[in-house]
């Protein structure tokens, strides 16, 4: 029996596809901005990547770079400005930010109509009350666009979460239930990690440790969605060894996988947010 | 072997011993309001619960009744006033709400920092996120205690969740989440709802089914809190059977466990909610 490969490539491409198109049938272009405070390079290569994608379906897009010193005040009132810019519709401040500031207090002060990253407080509070209107968390909201694209079952399926992250862990698990699957969230103090992961029919692995998910702990012909991007002697490499364990399950390969749709899902957003600003 | 029954009673007077002690040294008695829209007699009897607590702690108490043919803009127009009423600490709108109403305008309608029933979706999001700080969900938060008080082990156990509610469910979970539980979530969807209570450590049941949990659901020795309250000819029951239950497992009953913590639990709020003003 061979396995399927769930790969993000086709339908990012048909995701941004529809963006582009949405975009083209706009009077006003919607306008994507991002902050990005220092010059960390991994954020620089992510923020590139959105840039890129944005200005491939025709928006705008506008790069607010501040030096790493910056402080939390100067910073909040570069949001402030932001929230105010009729020409931008969303927004994100790149995360991880210095230690001189506070991540949350940045967060709460996004206008959650703008918060294209999904991570306003109000945002997360109202997905996981069942109501997904709102502006989702990126890579949750790719995972699901994975899900829905490869028709992976999940109503009445036990799907286990690995990680607990608010950016992805707890969303994924919330977008999950609102879809009818028992679901059970393990992390760094589970113990007998492989006892939830081997009753899992769809796994979703958003960790950060390479390679840790291998095949004794999936079941046979079970969905795997790896999340974790580390590099490895230079080399992106996933949580899931992907080589063992597509001989068992469907696996989504690193790089190549769900990495590709949390840009996708960002341009998303900012065309949704757009359309309901009008 | 004998096992505990997680009785809500002495928690839940000491829950109020200490609110009483924090009122009586505030120079301005908090005030707590409740908005009750219609004549259901459920409602009413809940209401009458918080009113005789938020007394007996010397708190101030305004109910606010409506006509059960209220608008919606006209509750908007209550909880305006009541966002502003500078002798209000915190209030809540009884919940279930008349049909013309629209329950999600109206809790994003109330100033989350006089959310004392800890449903405003911006702290449901800050709670989600790990942020405790906020106003926690009444039932939930009640549940937290009683764990506490019992010295109920939850960091890396199997918490399981019977239910998904919004009140309930979810925010349970995310707490003992946020308390490094390994945590599972099922609800009317879940296959072989057994297969995953008999794994629980920590069983937490809210659904709204009479003696749902029997013995053979449970773990010997587990810890079972039934959140569920039923009027069976008569008598309020439990989800759980606790008669067979309490044989294998410690569990609390109903009445007399968590109900009189979601009370106590929601005078706590108004206090931390008064202090927080300041």
């Amino acid at each position: 029996m061979t396995y399927l490969t769930l790969s993000g490539k086709v339908l990012s491409d048909s995701i941004l596809e529809v963006a582009k198109e949405e975009v083209s049938s706009m009077k006003r272009k919607p306008g994507l901005a991002v902050v990005l405070v220092g010059d960390n390079p991994a954020s620089v290569t992510y923020v590139d990547k959105k840039k890129k994608s944005a200005e491939s379906v025709g928006m705008k897009f506008e790069l607010v770079n501040l030096p790493k010193e910056t402080s939390e005040s100067e910073l909040l009132s570069v949001v402030e400005r932001l929230n105010n810019d009729p020409a931008i519709d969303g927004f994100i401040v790149q995360l991880p930010l210095p230690k001189q500031i506070d991540e949350k207090k940045v967060l709460l002060a996004i206008d959650s109509a703008k918060d294209v990253d999904g991570f306003h407080p109000v945002n997360m509070g109202r997905m996981l009350a069942g109501d997904e209107s709102v502006l989702l968390p990126a890579t949750p909201a790719g995972i699901i666009k994975m899900i829905e694209h490869f028709k992976i079952p999940v109503a009445g399926k036990h799907a286990v979460i690995v990680g607990r992250s608010n950016i992805v862990g707890k969303p994924i698990a919330s977008l999950l239930l609102n879809r009818d699957a028992t679901v059970t969230v393990c992390h760094s103090k589970t113990k007998d990690l492989a006892v939830y992961t081997r009753t899992a029919d769809v796994l979703v692995v958003a960790v950060g440790k390479p390679k840790m998910i291998t095949a004794d702990m999936v079941k046979e012909g079970a969905y795997v969605i790896d999340v974790g991007t580390t590099k490895v002697e230079g080399k992106l490499t996933g949580d899931v060894d992907f080589e063992s364990v597509i001989k068992k399950a469907h696996c989504s390969p690193v790089p190549g996988g769900v990495g590709l749709l949390t840009v996708s899902a960002l341009i998303s957003n900012t065309v949704k947010a757009a359309k309901s600003r009008g």
